[in-house]
């Protein structure tokens, strides 16, 4: 029963729960119209404490195309709730107005505050390096929907392993599922944390380390690129050096299966080439679409929509 | 008839008119499903010069839950009304698009300009220590309906009462209603001002003065807390030492009533204990729900629907 | 046929699609009920990289008005699409979840770029100093609806005719139409570009050049004022002295024959006086909610919807 319920860590949802999510977005998929009157006379309230817009519009989308509507802030620096007032006050009040709160904040852990003290549904949409649960259930809404199946999947982890979230959310979401194995391929300044590296040996989570894209290609059958993030560096010329590491190019995809798919978490800066978007592996739109029907299948089921 | 009339000063109302506010807000409460598309195909523009975000999703959401739209701008900053363009100008440009105006503005007297050239009804949503004329009508509508009259009670106004432009307009317009009598509580530093002190002595307004909370408490009906603003302040000292000489916390609060009412226009920052937030005379977070309530009512009459 | 068709250019479309627009326009103003639902399941996404409140809120009341709704951000400073990413693959998400999109870049060609690789609609909401063409869609539309042809009028352009867009398109999109003729009125530090002047003499465009506006008034059908915009100078004594130098006033306009009408983009400084408001020629408010129903025509066009 996810009526009433939060999302702050992907973790919070079983993975009979995860299913019935992406069932239902596959029902929205499927039969559009029937869903764009569902959550009339529904309000949700994006409060952005930093602005995301990409996620912000999916979520806006998402519940407008259910026939609800919006509220909300993008900024911080627009907005006066950081006048002195706590996060469970601003909650509180926001509670008042809204049906459901999707929240972002720079600082981890905030959204599970706001949970603590909410009269109504929140779903953390971000909180520093640390969650981004729905960016989690686009990504298994994507593979399942493209590859037919969350199991028995090879899934390459590309690029900034050390501070990009959505990798670590995505390998313990995929985990849960049968027969899953995962390669990290990164330079070795950005590997995964060693507390990422125990908990994984910790759940038995098969996985292999490397920092050659191209070696490996050719066994996976999901590459996952992800941006080497500027604002992670104190050194621009570190940025620089490992920026460029891990370009996906029409040489490298080359040597990929033909069923391989590419996803990111966008935004890209450089890190695949302009020349693959033409290329059919390439899925990393197709994700950004299902990232808005897994929000609205989301919100339906927190609201107890079906 | 308050069809086309504006709102910049809570003395712009007749008792007849704001009772009429207040009876309609009832009735909203008690069916909302019926009033849900009372005010389709009406768009309210929401003019914010300065943020606040509690106030501008007050007014959004009333709008909404009436099935009305909106259209707007949070901050003059991300706005390019202030690109040497007047008042009058602006609200003549947005009065072409709009039905209804929310206008928040950091000058005192704005609002007023406004209405002046606007096409149509405008609101006072704040214009800077003068007037916000909703408050007090959701301060009145949360006591009417809690204490079931606006009439014959002692009311204690705690804080900050030289800059609190909430408690001016409060007394404005509870003494209006028979029988109510105000107890003014607050530092030194922070008496109401000379100039309302006699305003009230010329209406033969019943009040007392006094710096001791704890003293009174047990006589009052309503306890309205305002919080003591920083922004108020030159001097960081002076704001720490007076900021916490009023704190409602469980000992004082031990003292009063069981069917007094602690009210506060939020935000607090320390002013109250958050240990009193389970006290059942803790009413400030269904004063924000009654604050849309009756912004609904207002809209509704404004707009001249029902 | 203008369904899935761009806008990036008055000159994109030809007379007859222009004309397309402005008759729908009309229906809509004759039959506005009739419309209020026709987008009802459409969504608008406005992607304003710099603030421009007035055709932001116009774009957006346009939608409402349809039964639409609307996504967006205000300005690139409260969003976070500028990090790093490309305006090909913004408009490639955006348009994931959005039917069309308007764009105000202050770069020339962005919105041409976003054209090129968006699923939906664009329309220049207004770039740099480039192009603006819905606001020509708004003159035109005004011109027609009061003066009842876009033919045979002598129209006076007055005030920055060097960097004021505004005037470059109007004549272009005005010279398209049998029997017009320009008089443009500016200091010499203000006169249009040499390569427009070349642009007019090739396309044998009937125009004379003046530097004073009194002399000339009388024989106009219509005057075009635009804003000295302070921005374009250096210097500041440059932009006083040159600014109050072509006001309209009561006295100027009294020459003027009574069925001439004063077009004005808007935000104007001080380049109308006040005491013309109340002038029957004065048309610069007509203009703005011109502008609102010629953008309605026009997204319905690009839309498909009639």
């Amino acid at each position: 029963m996810l009526k009433g319920r939060h999302l702050i860590d992907i973790m919070d949802f079983s993975v009979e729960e995860m299913n019935e999510i992406f069932e239902l977005a596959h029902e929205i998929i499927l039969r559009r119209e029937q869903f764009s009157h569902v959550c009339e006379g529904k309000l949700l309230a994006t409060l952005f404490y930093e602005p995301s817009t990409r996620t912000r519009l999916s979520f806006e989308s998402a519940m407008i195309r259910l026939g609800g509507k919006v509220i909300g802030f993008s900024d911080a620096g627009s907005s006066s709730v950081s006048k002195g007032e706590s996060i469970a006050d601003t909650i509180r009040v926001v509670g008042c107005y809204a049906d459901i709160i999707a929240m972002r904040h720079p600082k981890e852990g905030a959204p599970k505050v706001a949970s603590m003290y909410s009269p109504v549904p929140v779903i953390n949409a971000g909180d520093g390096g640390h969650q981004h649960p729905t960016q989690t259930l686009a990504d298994l809404l994507t593979i399942k929907s493209i590859k037919g199946t969350l199991s028995n999947l090879k899934i390459g982890c590309c690029g900034d392993l050390k501070f990009g979230r959505t990798v670590h959310s995505l390998i313990k979401a995929m985990s849960r599922y049968e027969g899953n194995s995962f390669v990290l391929i990164s330079p070795k300044e950005l590997k995964i944390p060693d507390y990422t590296r125990k908990e994984m040996d910790n759940k038995n989570i098969d996985y292999s380390e490397t920092d050659n894209l191209e070696d490996i290609i050719s066994s996976l059958d999901i590459l996952y690129m992800t941006r080497v993030q500027k604002e992670r560096f104190f050194n621009e010329e570190d940025y620089i050096r490992l920026r460029d590491s891990y370009i996906l190019d029409k040489g490298k995809i080359s040597r990929a299966r033909k069923d391989m798919i590419v996803l990111h978490p966008l935004p890209r800066v450089n890190e695949i080439s302009y020349e693959i978007d033409s290329d059919p592996r390439a899925c990393y739109f197709k994700q950004v679409k299902y990232g808005m029907y897994v929000r609205m299948a989301l919100m339906m089921k927190l609201l107890g929509i079906q």
